[in-house]
Protein backbone atom coordinates (compact mmCIF):
# COMPACT_ATOMS: atom_id res chain seq x y z
CA UNK A 1 0.00 0.00 0.00
CA UNK A 2 1.62 3.30 -0.99
CA UNK A 3 -0.10 6.92 -0.26
CA UNK A 4 0.72 9.71 -2.36
CA UNK A 5 1.24 13.04 -0.93
CA UNK A 6 -0.27 16.02 -3.00
CA UNK A 7 1.50 19.14 -2.44
CA UNK A 8 4.24 17.04 -0.81
CA UNK A 9 6.76 19.29 -1.15
CA UNK A 10 5.02 21.84 1.82
CA UNK A 11 5.31 22.01 5.25
CA UNK A 12 2.21 19.72 6.68
CA UNK A 13 2.76 17.53 3.53
CA UNK A 14 6.42 17.02 3.77
CA UNK A 15 6.01 16.36 7.69
CA UNK A 16 3.27 13.67 7.55
CA UNK A 17 5.36 12.01 4.58
CA UNK A 18 8.55 12.04 7.37
CA UNK A 19 6.27 10.77 10.00
CA UNK A 20 4.87 7.94 8.20
CA UNK A 21 8.01 6.89 5.77
CA UNK A 22 9.78 6.46 9.74
CA UNK A 23 6.68 4.01 10.33
CA UNK A 24 7.70 1.88 7.45
CA UNK A 25 5.09 3.48 5.01
CA UNK A 26 6.02 4.02 1.26
CA UNK A 27 5.37 7.10 0.61
CA UNK A 28 5.24 9.70 -3.10
CA UNK A 29 5.56 12.92 -2.78
CA UNK A 30 3.48 14.73 -5.34
CA UNK A 31 4.06 18.29 -6.63
CA UNK A 32 3.16 20.28 -9.40
CA UNK A 33 7.01 19.83 -10.23
CA UNK A 34 8.47 16.94 -10.43
CA UNK A 35 12.06 17.78 -9.47
CA UNK A 36 10.76 19.23 -6.08
CA UNK A 37 9.12 16.28 -5.85
CA UNK A 38 12.62 14.70 -5.96
CA UNK A 39 14.41 16.80 -4.39
CA UNK A 40 11.76 16.53 -1.02
CA UNK A 41 12.16 12.78 -1.51
CA UNK A 42 15.65 12.90 -1.45
CA UNK A 43 15.91 15.44 2.22
CA UNK A 44 12.77 12.99 3.52
CA UNK A 45 14.64 10.13 2.90
CA UNK A 46 17.97 11.96 4.05
CA UNK A 47 15.88 12.26 7.43
CA UNK A 48 14.09 9.19 7.75
CA UNK A 49 17.00 6.80 6.75
CA UNK A 50 18.41 5.13 3.22
CA UNK A 51 16.02 2.19 3.92
CA UNK A 52 12.41 4.08 3.94
CA UNK A 53 10.79 4.26 0.65
CA UNK A 54 10.47 7.79 0.02
CA UNK A 55 9.85 8.47 -3.96
CA UNK A 56 8.97 11.93 -6.05
CA UNK A 57 7.10 12.90 -9.03
CA UNK A 58 4.38 15.21 -10.91
CA UNK A 59 1.11 15.03 -8.59
CA UNK A 60 -0.91 12.98 -11.16
CA UNK A 61 1.62 10.29 -11.12
CA UNK A 62 1.55 10.18 -7.71
CA UNK A 63 -2.11 9.55 -7.03
CA UNK A 64 -2.38 7.27 -10.01
CA UNK A 65 0.44 4.91 -8.27
CA UNK A 66 -0.97 5.37 -4.89
CA UNK A 67 -3.58 3.74 -2.85
CA UNK A 68 -4.68 6.35 -0.85
CA UNK A 69 -4.04 10.04 -1.25
CA UNK A 70 -3.74 12.65 0.75
CA UNK A 71 -3.79 16.34 0.01
CA UNK A 72 -2.04 18.94 1.23
CA UNK A 73 -2.09 21.81 -0.71
CA UNK A 74 -2.86 25.33 0.64
CA UNK A 75 -6.88 25.97 0.70
CA UNK A 76 -6.21 29.03 -2.64
CA UNK A 77 -4.79 25.62 -4.75
CA UNK A 78 -7.49 23.23 -3.39
CA UNK A 79 -10.33 23.34 -6.08
CA UNK A 80 -7.50 24.23 -9.07
CA UNK A 81 -5.02 20.76 -7.26
CA UNK A 82 -8.14 19.18 -7.30
CA UNK A 83 -9.16 19.47 -11.20
CA UNK A 84 -6.06 18.39 -12.16
CA UNK A 85 -5.51 15.31 -10.18
CA UNK A 86 -9.34 13.84 -11.11
CA UNK A 87 -8.18 12.13 -14.14
CA UNK A 88 -5.40 10.28 -11.93
CA UNK A 89 -7.85 9.36 -9.22
CA UNK A 90 -10.21 6.29 -9.42
CA UNK A 91 -13.01 4.40 -7.64
CA UNK A 92 -12.24 3.24 -4.65
CA UNK A 93 -9.55 4.86 -3.73
CA UNK A 94 -9.27 7.02 -0.08
CA UNK A 95 -8.66 11.07 -1.01
CA UNK A 96 -7.56 12.40 2.79
CA UNK A 97 -8.40 15.60 2.70
CA UNK A 98 -6.23 17.86 5.36
CA UNK A 99 -7.05 21.58 4.18
CA UNK A 100 -8.31 24.37 6.57
CA UNK A 101 -9.86 27.33 4.18
CA UNK A 102 -7.70 30.10 6.34
CA UNK A 103 -8.14 33.46 5.18
CA UNK A 104 -4.78 33.90 4.81
CA UNK A 105 -4.71 31.43 1.92
CA UNK A 106 -6.50 34.68 0.14
CA UNK A 107 -4.41 37.42 1.83
CA UNK A 108 -6.25 37.52 4.63
CA UNK A 109 -5.94 36.70 8.26
CA UNK A 110 -4.57 32.98 9.68
CA UNK A 111 -7.32 33.48 12.78
CA UNK A 112 -10.20 33.39 10.43
CA UNK A 113 -11.44 30.97 7.82
CA UNK A 114 -13.30 31.40 4.62
CA UNK A 115 -17.07 30.40 3.72
CA UNK A 116 -17.00 27.34 1.81
CA UNK A 117 -20.12 26.38 -0.23
CA UNK A 118 -20.22 22.99 0.31
CA UNK A 119 -19.98 23.22 4.14
CA UNK A 120 -15.87 22.65 4.27
CA UNK A 121 -12.87 22.08 2.17
CA UNK A 122 -13.39 18.67 2.73
CA UNK A 123 -16.95 18.36 1.12
CA UNK A 124 -15.68 20.67 -1.61
CA UNK A 125 -13.08 17.82 -2.24
CA UNK A 126 -16.29 15.60 -2.57
CA UNK A 127 -17.68 17.44 -4.74
CA UNK A 128 -14.79 17.35 -7.34
CA UNK A 129 -13.22 14.20 -7.09
CA UNK A 130 -14.65 11.48 -9.30
CA UNK A 131 -17.39 9.19 -8.39
CA UNK A 132 -16.84 6.38 -6.16
CA UNK A 133 -13.28 8.40 -4.59
CA UNK A 134 -13.51 8.00 -0.67
CA UNK A 135 -13.25 11.36 0.95
CA UNK A 136 -11.92 11.50 4.85
CA UNK A 137 -11.15 14.52 6.49
CA UNK A 138 -8.01 14.17 8.80
CA UNK A 139 -4.70 15.84 10.05
CA UNK A 140 -6.36 19.55 10.12
CA UNK A 141 -5.05 20.41 13.43
CA UNK A 142 -1.56 18.92 13.83
CA UNK A 143 0.96 21.17 13.62
CA UNK A 144 3.17 21.21 10.58
CA UNK A 145 6.02 22.68 12.67
CA UNK A 146 5.83 19.41 14.78
CA UNK A 147 5.34 17.14 12.32
CA UNK A 148 8.63 18.01 10.78
CA UNK A 149 10.94 17.67 14.11
CA UNK A 150 11.03 13.77 15.57
CA UNK A 151 9.37 13.96 19.06
CA UNK A 152 6.23 12.85 20.08
CA UNK A 153 3.22 14.89 19.39
CA UNK A 154 0.74 15.66 21.80
CA UNK A 155 -2.38 15.98 19.34
CA UNK A 156 -5.80 14.07 18.73
CA UNK A 157 -6.39 13.58 15.03
CA UNK A 158 -10.47 13.81 14.44
CA UNK A 159 -11.71 11.77 11.63
CA UNK A 160 -14.41 12.51 9.08
CA UNK A 161 -16.11 10.69 6.69
CA UNK A 162 -19.43 9.02 5.62
CA UNK A 163 -17.35 5.52 4.94
CA UNK A 164 -16.75 3.81 8.43
CA UNK A 165 -14.07 1.39 6.63
CA UNK A 166 -11.90 4.47 4.85
CA UNK A 167 -12.43 6.36 8.04
CA UNK A 168 -10.98 3.47 10.37
CA UNK A 169 -8.37 2.96 7.72
CA UNK A 170 -7.27 6.55 8.12
CA UNK A 171 -7.51 6.25 11.96
CA UNK A 172 -4.85 3.70 11.96
CA UNK A 173 -2.54 5.79 9.76
CA UNK A 174 -2.68 9.07 11.73
CA UNK A 175 -2.27 6.40 15.21
CA UNK A 176 1.51 5.50 12.94
CA UNK A 177 2.54 9.21 14.05
CA UNK A 178 3.98 9.15 17.35
CA UNK A 179 1.35 10.47 20.10
CA UNK A 180 -1.34 10.45 18.34
CA UNK A 181 -4.27 9.48 19.07
CA UNK A 182 -7.49 9.19 16.81
CA UNK A 183 -11.05 9.46 17.29
CA UNK A 184 -14.11 8.80 14.59
CA UNK A 185 -15.52 12.10 14.46
CA UNK A 186 -18.79 11.24 12.43
CA UNK A 187 -19.87 12.46 9.44
CA UNK A 188 -17.66 13.98 6.86
CA UNK A 189 -19.98 17.28 6.97
CA UNK A 190 -18.30 17.62 10.57
CA UNK A 191 -15.30 18.43 8.90
CA UNK A 192 -16.68 21.78 8.75
CA UNK A 193 -16.16 22.31 12.65
CA UNK A 194 -12.32 20.40 12.78
CA UNK A 195 -10.99 22.87 9.87
CA UNK A 196 -12.40 26.02 11.63
CA UNK A 197 -10.52 24.06 15.18
CA UNK A 198 -6.99 25.31 13.50
CA UNK A 199 -7.84 28.74 13.37
CA UNK A 200 -8.04 29.15 16.97
CA UNK A 201 -5.50 27.08 17.63
CA UNK A 202 -3.31 28.96 14.97
CA UNK A 203 -4.32 32.34 17.45
CA UNK A 204 -3.60 30.59 20.26
CA UNK A 205 -0.18 29.78 19.22
CA UNK A 206 0.77 33.53 17.88
CA UNK A 207 -0.74 34.77 21.35
CA UNK A 208 1.23 32.64 23.49
CA UNK A 209 4.29 31.34 21.14
CA UNK A 210 3.22 28.14 21.44
CA UNK A 211 2.92 24.77 18.31
CA UNK A 212 -0.96 24.24 20.18
CA UNK A 213 -2.69 21.03 19.31
CA UNK A 214 -5.80 19.57 21.24
CA UNK A 215 -6.75 16.22 23.31
CA UNK A 216 -10.32 15.35 23.82
CA UNK A 217 -10.50 14.32 26.84
CA UNK A 218 -13.68 12.48 29.29
CA UNK A 219 -13.94 9.28 26.56
CA UNK A 220 -13.45 5.65 27.42
CA UNK A 221 -10.34 4.61 26.57
CA UNK A 222 -11.59 1.97 24.08
CA UNK A 223 -12.79 4.85 21.67
CA UNK A 224 -8.85 5.81 20.95
CA UNK A 225 -8.49 1.79 19.35
CA UNK A 226 -11.39 1.91 17.02
CA UNK B 1 -19.03 40.60 43.98
CA UNK B 2 -22.31 38.84 42.59
CA UNK B 3 -22.88 36.62 39.84
CA UNK B 4 -26.52 36.47 37.91
CA UNK B 5 -27.31 32.84 36.13
CA UNK B 6 -29.93 33.66 33.40
CA UNK B 7 -31.55 29.94 32.71
CA UNK B 8 -29.54 29.53 35.70
CA UNK B 9 -32.57 26.25 36.59
CA UNK B 10 -31.42 24.52 33.30
CA UNK B 11 -28.59 21.99 33.44
CA UNK B 12 -25.48 24.25 31.99
CA UNK B 13 -26.55 27.19 34.14
CA UNK B 14 -26.93 25.33 37.87
CA UNK B 15 -23.84 23.63 37.67
CA UNK B 16 -21.58 26.75 36.68
CA UNK B 17 -23.48 28.13 39.55
CA UNK B 18 -22.69 25.08 42.20
CA UNK B 19 -18.76 25.55 40.98
CA UNK B 20 -18.72 29.29 41.59
CA UNK B 21 -20.77 28.67 44.85
CA UNK B 22 -18.35 26.06 46.32
CA UNK B 23 -15.33 28.64 45.59
CA UNK B 24 -17.10 31.05 47.44
CA UNK B 25 -19.11 33.27 44.63
CA UNK B 26 -22.25 35.17 45.71
CA UNK B 27 -25.02 33.83 42.95
CA UNK B 28 -28.29 34.71 41.80
CA UNK B 29 -30.02 32.04 39.67
CA UNK B 30 -32.63 33.95 37.62
CA UNK B 31 -35.34 32.04 35.91
CA UNK B 32 -38.29 33.47 33.77
CA UNK B 33 -40.05 32.06 37.07
CA UNK B 34 -38.86 33.13 39.95
CA UNK B 35 -40.50 29.82 42.25
CA UNK B 36 -38.71 28.24 39.71
CA UNK B 37 -35.14 29.64 41.03
CA UNK B 38 -35.98 29.69 44.28
CA UNK B 39 -36.54 26.08 44.01
CA UNK B 40 -33.37 25.20 42.14
CA UNK B 41 -31.27 27.93 44.19
CA UNK B 42 -32.39 25.97 47.77
CA UNK B 43 -31.38 22.60 46.02
CA UNK B 44 -28.10 24.10 45.12
CA UNK B 45 -27.33 25.23 48.38
CA UNK B 46 -28.07 21.80 49.81
CA UNK B 47 -25.69 20.33 47.60
CA UNK B 48 -22.66 22.92 48.43
CA UNK B 49 -23.08 23.82 51.91
CA UNK B 50 -25.42 25.64 54.07
CA UNK B 51 -22.88 28.01 54.20
CA UNK B 52 -22.73 29.21 50.43
CA UNK B 53 -24.17 32.21 49.51
CA UNK B 54 -26.88 31.10 46.30
CA UNK B 55 -30.48 33.05 45.89
CA UNK B 56 -33.15 33.19 43.04
CA UNK B 57 -35.23 35.56 41.91
CA UNK B 58 -36.86 36.39 38.42
CA UNK B 59 -33.96 37.12 35.39
CA UNK B 60 -34.56 40.51 35.55
CA UNK B 61 -34.25 41.12 39.16
CA UNK B 62 -30.86 38.51 39.09
CA UNK B 63 -29.26 41.07 35.75
CA UNK B 64 -30.00 44.00 37.93
CA UNK B 65 -28.07 43.08 41.32
CA UNK B 66 -25.61 41.40 39.84
CA UNK B 67 -21.79 42.49 38.71
CA UNK B 68 -21.29 39.70 35.90
CA UNK B 69 -24.42 38.29 33.97
CA UNK B 70 -23.84 34.85 32.62
CA UNK B 71 -26.63 33.76 30.06
CA UNK B 72 -27.59 29.94 29.62
CA UNK B 73 -30.18 29.60 28.06
CA UNK B 74 -30.72 27.30 25.08
CA UNK B 75 -30.01 28.80 21.85
CA UNK B 76 -34.03 28.80 20.83
CA UNK B 77 -34.36 31.04 23.67
CA UNK B 78 -31.70 33.40 23.21
CA UNK B 79 -32.60 36.39 21.39
CA UNK B 80 -36.04 36.52 23.55
CA UNK B 81 -34.04 36.37 27.13
CA UNK B 82 -32.11 39.14 26.00
CA UNK B 83 -34.57 41.41 24.27
CA UNK B 84 -36.00 40.51 28.06
CA UNK B 85 -33.11 41.37 30.32
CA UNK B 86 -31.92 44.13 28.25
CA UNK B 87 -33.75 46.83 30.07
CA UNK B 88 -31.94 45.41 33.43
CA UNK B 89 -28.69 45.17 32.09
CA UNK B 90 -26.31 48.54 32.55
CA UNK B 91 -22.47 49.65 30.77
CA UNK B 92 -19.94 48.16 32.31
CA UNK B 93 -21.57 44.90 33.26
CA UNK B 94 -20.03 41.51 32.11
CA UNK B 95 -22.47 39.39 30.31
CA UNK B 96 -20.88 35.52 29.66
CA UNK B 97 -22.68 34.13 26.68
CA UNK B 98 -22.31 30.10 27.05
CA UNK B 99 -24.86 29.82 24.41
CA UNK B 100 -24.45 27.20 21.33
CA UNK B 101 -26.58 27.47 18.67
CA UNK B 102 -26.98 24.20 18.30
CA UNK B 103 -29.87 22.51 15.83
CA UNK B 104 -31.05 20.82 18.57
CA UNK B 105 -32.72 23.56 19.91
CA UNK B 106 -35.16 23.84 16.97
CA UNK B 107 -36.01 20.30 16.63
CA UNK B 108 -32.33 19.63 14.59
CA UNK B 109 -29.86 17.18 15.53
CA UNK B 110 -27.46 18.24 18.66
CA UNK B 111 -24.66 17.12 16.20
CA UNK B 112 -25.68 20.21 13.98
CA UNK B 113 -25.53 24.01 14.21
CA UNK B 114 -27.43 26.43 12.88
CA UNK B 115 -25.78 29.54 11.01
CA UNK B 116 -26.23 32.67 12.85
CA UNK B 117 -26.34 35.91 11.17
CA UNK B 118 -23.95 37.44 13.70
CA UNK B 119 -21.34 34.76 13.12
CA UNK B 120 -22.28 33.13 16.97
CA UNK B 121 -24.52 33.56 19.44
CA UNK B 122 -22.04 35.56 21.41
CA UNK B 123 -21.89 38.21 18.70
CA UNK B 124 -25.56 38.06 18.55
CA UNK B 125 -25.57 38.76 22.08
CA UNK B 126 -23.11 41.64 21.50
CA UNK B 127 -25.84 43.32 18.66
CA UNK B 128 -28.89 42.73 21.53
CA UNK B 129 -26.93 44.05 24.81
CA UNK B 130 -27.19 47.46 25.38
CA UNK B 131 -24.29 49.71 24.79
CA UNK B 132 -21.61 49.57 26.57
CA UNK B 133 -22.29 45.90 28.23
CA UNK B 134 -19.30 43.58 27.52
CA UNK B 135 -19.90 40.60 26.04
CA UNK B 136 -17.86 37.43 26.65
CA UNK B 137 -18.01 33.99 25.44
CA UNK B 138 -16.77 31.04 27.43
CA UNK B 139 -17.83 27.75 28.93
CA UNK B 140 -19.50 26.30 26.21
CA UNK B 141 -17.10 23.07 25.79
CA UNK B 142 -17.81 22.24 29.67
CA UNK B 143 -20.14 19.30 29.79
CA UNK B 144 -23.36 20.08 32.13
CA UNK B 145 -23.47 16.42 33.44
CA UNK B 146 -19.70 17.35 35.06
CA UNK B 147 -20.12 20.79 35.89
CA UNK B 148 -23.43 18.96 38.63
CA UNK B 149 -20.55 16.44 39.95
CA UNK B 150 -18.06 16.89 42.31
CA UNK B 151 -14.77 16.08 40.78
CA UNK B 152 -12.20 18.30 38.82
CA UNK B 153 -13.12 18.42 35.94
CA UNK B 154 -11.04 17.46 32.47
CA UNK B 155 -11.34 20.36 29.85
CA UNK B 156 -9.90 23.47 29.33
CA UNK B 157 -12.10 27.04 28.59
CA UNK B 158 -11.07 29.27 25.39
CA UNK B 159 -12.39 32.69 26.15
CA UNK B 160 -13.40 34.88 23.42
CA UNK B 161 -13.67 38.74 23.95
CA UNK B 162 -12.71 42.22 22.52
CA UNK B 163 -12.62 43.13 25.98
CA UNK B 164 -9.14 42.10 27.87
CA UNK B 165 -9.59 43.09 31.24
CA UNK B 166 -13.24 41.48 31.16
CA UNK B 167 -11.74 38.14 29.18
CA UNK B 168 -9.18 38.30 32.10
CA UNK B 169 -11.97 38.26 34.78
CA UNK B 170 -13.70 35.43 33.11
CA UNK B 171 -10.81 33.55 32.62
CA UNK B 172 -10.13 33.98 36.09
CA UNK B 173 -13.78 32.38 37.17
CA UNK B 174 -13.38 29.75 34.69
CA UNK B 175 -10.16 28.73 36.94
CA UNK B 176 -12.43 28.63 40.11
CA UNK B 177 -13.83 25.58 38.77
CA UNK B 178 -11.38 22.30 39.92
CA UNK B 179 -9.46 21.05 37.04
CA UNK B 180 -10.35 24.07 34.48
CA UNK B 181 -7.67 25.78 32.74
CA UNK B 182 -8.92 28.60 30.88
CA UNK B 183 -6.89 30.52 27.65
CA UNK B 184 -7.53 33.56 25.76
CA UNK B 185 -9.22 32.54 22.03
CA UNK B 186 -8.77 36.13 21.35
CA UNK B 187 -11.73 38.63 19.68
CA UNK B 188 -15.47 37.72 19.78
CA UNK B 189 -15.72 37.32 16.61
CA UNK B 190 -13.80 33.78 17.35
CA UNK B 191 -16.29 32.21 19.31
CA UNK B 192 -18.06 31.12 16.27
CA UNK B 193 -15.25 28.46 16.01
CA UNK B 194 -15.75 27.68 19.88
CA UNK B 195 -19.55 27.34 20.33
CA UNK B 196 -19.30 25.09 17.31
CA UNK B 197 -16.38 22.76 18.80
CA UNK B 198 -19.55 21.70 21.40
CA UNK B 199 -21.30 19.84 18.84
CA UNK B 200 -18.17 18.05 17.72
CA UNK B 201 -17.59 16.76 21.45
CA UNK B 202 -21.92 16.33 21.59
CA UNK B 203 -20.98 13.84 18.35
CA UNK B 204 -18.26 11.85 20.29
CA UNK B 205 -20.42 11.59 23.34
CA UNK B 206 -22.91 10.12 21.48
CA UNK B 207 -20.72 7.57 19.69
CA UNK B 208 -18.59 6.55 22.54
CA UNK B 209 -20.48 6.93 25.44
CA UNK B 210 -18.78 10.01 27.62
CA UNK B 211 -18.44 13.05 28.74
CA UNK B 212 -15.95 14.53 26.77
CA UNK B 213 -13.76 17.71 27.02
CA UNK B 214 -11.02 19.32 25.34
CA UNK B 215 -7.49 20.37 26.87
CA UNK B 216 -5.26 22.33 24.51
CA UNK B 217 -1.51 21.13 24.27
CA UNK B 218 2.16 22.47 23.05
CA UNK B 219 1.37 25.94 24.65
CA UNK B 220 3.77 27.13 27.68
CA UNK B 221 2.46 26.53 31.33
CA UNK B 222 2.48 30.86 31.45
CA UNK B 223 -0.25 30.53 28.73
CA UNK B 224 -2.47 29.52 31.41
CA UNK B 225 -2.02 31.70 34.38
CA UNK B 226 -2.64 35.16 32.15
Amino acid sequence: MSIAIVGGTGPEGSGLALRWAQAGETIIIGSRDAQRALETAAKLSASAGADKKISGTENRFACSAAEIVVLTVPFAAHAETLKHIEPSLRAGQILVDTTVPLAASIGGKPTRTLGVWQGSAAQQAAELAPEGVIVVAAFHNLAADLLQQQAAIDCDVIVCSDDKDAGKRVRELARKIPGVRALDGGKLENARIVEQITAVLIGLNIRYKGHSGLRITGLPAAAFER
